[in-house]
C-alpha cells in the first residue's frame, strides 16, 4: 500500500518515541528521519536502527527544501514509508509541505504524534495552558528584529504568557542562548522603552524539555543574564498576570522570587 | 528513592506512550493512572498492565481534588512511583497542583512527556503553529458563556487562529460536540453582531486527533453543523488570517472550499 507515515520523536533520544510509532517504523518499507529541525540532544541514529531493526535514511535540508522530498514521495508510491521528525511532525511547518504534495500525488498520510517542545515547556513551567498567546521565534544576533519584543509585548497587554523559542541551526551546531536572547530584548527595550523586558522583568528559562535533567529557572532578566543553563536546546517563556497558582508554580518549581505573589490575581 | 515521576499517556490508545515512558512504569514500585481530563478513545488499562508487567491503580477525581492526592504522595514517599495521565501531563492544570506538593514534601519529580491535544490539532490542521493565539474550552450549553466568542474575536482581530478544546465529562460520558459548540457560537453571533461566527465562517473539524481515522473537515459553519465528525473528542478551529500555504493546506487536507486561496496572503 502507499503511505506516508510522519512519525513524531518527542524530545530528547530514540526513547522518545511511541510504541506505535515505533510499530510503524518496524513494518514500513522504507524509513527516513530528519535531524535538523529541532535538537535531540541524545538521539543516536544507531540505537533508533536496533530499536527498529532496519536502516533509517537520514533527510537533508536540501532534499526536503530543495528538492520537495523526492527521495520520500517516490519511496512512499511504492510502499508503506515512514518518516521519522523531532517533535509532533506538523510543529515544523516545513513539512506540512510534503504532507499537502503526498496527498496530492494520491499517497494517503497518516500522523503518529510525538511530545512537542510547546506542551513541554509549557508543563515543565507549570503555568497555565490557556493563558498563552502567540509564541515567536528568537533570531540569532545577525538576523535579530523587534518581532520578538513586540509580540511579548501585545501578549502583555492582553495579559497573555509568550513562549519564545530559541533559534537553531543544527548543520552549523548553534543554539541560541538564553543570555543571547535576553541581551537583544534587553537592546530592544533601550529603543522602545515600553517595559516589556528591562533588567527587572521576570521570565522563565528553560533548557533541555524532555531530558531527565531539565534546567528551569525564574528570576528578573538581570539575574537570569548569569544563570548557568547549561547545554541546548534553551527557550524562555516571558509571563503575562499570574494566577496565584501559576506564582507559586513558578516559586516552587522555579525557584522564582517569593516576591512574586504580590503581583498574582 | 522517593520519586514521583509524571508520564504522558498521549492521545488515543495504550501505544501513545513513549518507550521512556513504558521504562519508567515498569520500573516503579508503584503505578497510578487518571483517565477522567481527557478521553482516551481505544485505551484499555489491561493491555496497558500487560505491557508494563504491574498493577496500574485508577485514580478519579475525587482522589486527585478532595483528597489532593494523597494516595500518590504517600506511595512516592516510599519508593519509586508513576503517575499516568493522558496526553502531555500539565497540559491539564490540576496536577501542576500535585506536582508543587510533591515537591514541597520533599519528593522529587520527574516528567515523560507525552504527545498533547494542542500539537496534535494544530498539526492535524495544517495551520502554522506560530499564528495561533489564546486557546480556549468551549463548555457545555448550561454552562454556556461569552468567553469562546470572545476570545475567538480577539484573536481574529489580531489576525491569529483560535484553537477551540470541547469540554468533556468523563465520568457521565459526555463529550460536547462540534455541532452543538458551533450552534452555541451561533447564538452569541446573533447578540453580538461582531461577524467572528456567522453562518458564513470558516471553521475547521477535528475529531479523534491521534487515532488512525481522524476526521479533518474544514468549512463554513452552516456546511459544519450538518457534517457527520463520527465518534468523539472533536475541536475546533477558527482561523484567523492564512497564509496561501495554510489556505492550501486547508483545501488539500481539510476539503476548504477553494475559495479560500482568494483571502489567503
Amino acid at each position: 500500500m502507499n503511505e506516508l507515515v510522519f512519525v513524531g520523536l518527542g524530545l530528547h533520544d530514540e526513547k522518545g518515541i511511541s510504541l506505535q510509532g515505533l510499530e510503524e517504523a518496524k513494518t514500513a518499507e522504507k524509513a527516513f528521519i530528519e535531524l535538523y529541525t529541532s535538537l535531540l540532544p541524545d538521539f543516536s541514529i544507531e540505537r533508533l536502527e536496533a530499536l527498529t531493526g532496519k536502516k533509517v535514511h537520514v533527510i537533508t535540508r536540501h532534499d526536503l527544501e530543495e528538492e520537495n522530498g523526492k527521495l520520500i514521495l517516490d519511496a512512499a508510491e511504492k510502499g508503506k514509508t515512514v518518516f521519522l521528525v523531532p517533535g509532533d511532525p506538523f510543529i515544523a511547518t516545513t513539512h506540512v509541505t510534503l504532507r499537502i504534495e503526498a496527498e496530492k500525488r494520491g499517497i494517503k498520510t497518516r500522523i503518529i504524534h510525538g511530545a512537542s517542545i510547546i506542551s513541554a515547556i509549557i508543563g515543565l513551567s507549570g503555568l497555565h495552558n490557556y493563558k498563552f498567546g502567540k509564541t515567536v521565534t528568537i533570531p540569532f544576533s545577525e538576523n535579530a528584529s523587534e518581532t520578538p519584543y513586540n509580540v511579548i509585548t501585545q501578549n502583555k497587554q492582553l495579559g497573555l504568557h509568550t513562549l519564545c523559542l530559541l533559534d537553531i541551526k543544527t548543520d552549523q551546531k548553534r543554539y541560541l542562548q538564553i543570555n543571547q536572547a535576553l541581551t537583544q530584548l534587553l537592546d530592544v527595550e533601550q529603543k522602545r522603552k515600553m517595559g516589556t523586558a528591562t533588567p527587572e522583568t521576570v521570565a522563565v528559562g528553560i533548557a533541555r524539555a524532555g531530558s531527565n535533567a531539565p534546567a528551569l529557572k525564574a528570576d528578573t532578566i538581570k539575574n537570569l543574564l548569569t544563570f548557568d543553563f547549561g547545554e541546548p536546546p534553551q527557550s524562555l517563556i516571558f509571563p503575562g498576570e499570574l494566577h496565584f497558582m501559576e506564582a507559586e508554580a513558578l516559586i516552587t518549581l522555579a525557584g522564582a522570587p517569593a516576591s512574586l505573589r504580590s503581583v498574582a490575581k
